[in-house]
């Protein structure tokens, strides 16, 4: 299944999008894709209100805008140089377990909103990423239960000022947290209709052009690895993402770095997971 | 005037202590302290209800549960390094600009709960540090108005685990996010309650013998200064909590370096804002 949320910002009503592309308006069902959407089984309890009521759902025009696919998480939990070729393109070593930093969820936008460049920013980056949806409270698993705590998967851009992150003293949730710095969707694909997160491409292009084309086989730590690892840490909640890091290809590692500017436009895509785009421009007071 | 939350864990109501010390049930108020209470001018309407309905609002017995004064908040927002002499004791310099990081809300407890210590946690230490609850939506806020941004103050322990955070490849948050990392309370004190918030005295005590002992007079960056830089990289919602960074006194700057052990009590204080005391023990699968 499918899972979107449609309409105003802050408005939002959940949805689906069925296997024939058409999204249908479940806000009938009454359950918003909340922590306890996600904690009490809602999936399947979806499914099922589904197989009774989906014909009397409405359609979803096709122009409405999409949100994020889930309510606002209690955290955004994200991997860091998890991929050998990104990892060197920073100049930094690949770790020997994995790095972990927090985005702040005031910064998730739907799939296909405007990224706004916060105020003094020279340096913002893309990021396309394979975000995890956590489906039950996960504390000390094991890498192989890990899959049993997985709700479904999403597409992330971890959008990323360099100059925030690495150049102004230490921590680089200044960097990661501005405002509109993680498109999240278009959809949630529950993890039945996701084979094998640890085999899927991924891919960006900056104004048409093509920057990070890669594949989650080239994870440093795996799916199962990251949620295993952040569980015995701090305790993951439903509803909760976690971001898997970003492959080769962002500005940073380019030779002269390129950065975000006013005008440009980022289009992401993971296979299963579908497409967003993003329009940039700079804030305005 | 100081709001409470007190009863069963995750089934807490909220309350408000009285100047005579005695505390009593709000729940009729019809609001828990959220983002919502705090960004509607909640604080304003709750004193103009109790105007009127004080009298008919029930005691909270004195042997009641203390839960975390505020729900959970979007996020924790963590200043580092912001008094001298403590970042000399972690070895460190005095930052030219505020060192940010996160905390997991769901290491949130109240103010009197035990605190756990992870699995394979030989480094958890204690640090007593003045909290702000932020009042209203900021964003790009100036130092001057900061304060306008501001719902109160509350007491909050910003337990962390050294090893985790600082020998575990990168990113403080790895030791920060533990369950029950966070107590926070006794009470929010409303700003009015608080003539200055960056002259007040602040202690901890481990097992009865005073370990910090301190005033945010010593602050690197006061109240104004960190909300309004904190705005310049992400927007603060109302029920926010940024918490200010620790004085020196915590164990990883001995010598030898002390850390929490099962069976050790902590006690800390900021004036104005009460006390908490948090008994410590291993986790136990």
């Amino acid at each position: 299944m499918k899972l979107i949320r449609f309409g105003e910002i802050n408005n939002e009503k959940p949805g689906v999008q069925l296997s024939n592309g058409n999204k249908i308006d479940v806000s009938g069902f009454g359950e918003d894709y909340t922590e306890h959407f996600f904690g009490s089984d809602g999936i399947a309890r979806l499914k099922k209100w589904l197989n009774d009521n989906e014909s009397k759902c409405a359609l979803v025009a096709k122009e409405t805008r999409l949100g994020s696919p889930l309510c606002r998480p209690s955290k955004i939990v994200c991997v860091g140089l998890n991929y050998a070729k990104h990892a060197a393109e920073s100049g930094m070593q690949i770790p020997k377990e994995p790095v972990l930093f927090f985005k702040a969820t005031s910064s998730i936008i739907g799939p296909n909103d405007t990224v706004i460049l916060p105020k003094g920013s020279t340096k913002s980056d893309w990021e396309v990423e394979l975000a995890i949806v956590i489906g039950q409270k996960a504390s000390y698993v094991s890498e192989e239960d890990a899959l049993d705590y997985v709700a479904g998967y999403v597409l992330h851009n971890d959008i990323s000022e360099r100059a925030f992150q690495l150049e102004r003293e230490g921590q680089w949730v200044k960097g990661k947290s501005c405002d509109t710095f993680a498109p999240l969707g278009p959809f949630i694909a529950t993890k039945d209709e996701i084979k094998d997160p640890n085999n899927l491409n991924l891919w960006l292009k900056l104004n048409g052009e093509m920057m990070q084309n890669s594949s989650t086989t080239d994870f440093v730590f795996n799916v199962q690895e990251v949620i295993s690892y952040i569980s015995q840490f701090m305790t993951l909640l439903p509803g909760d993402v976690i971001s898997t890091g970003t492959p080769f290809g962002v500005g940073l590692g380019l030779t002269p770095p390129m950065y975000l500017k006013e005008g440009d436009v980022m289009e992401l895509g993971i296979e299963g997971l579908g497409i967003s785009k993003q329009n940039v421009i700079d804030y305005k007071a």
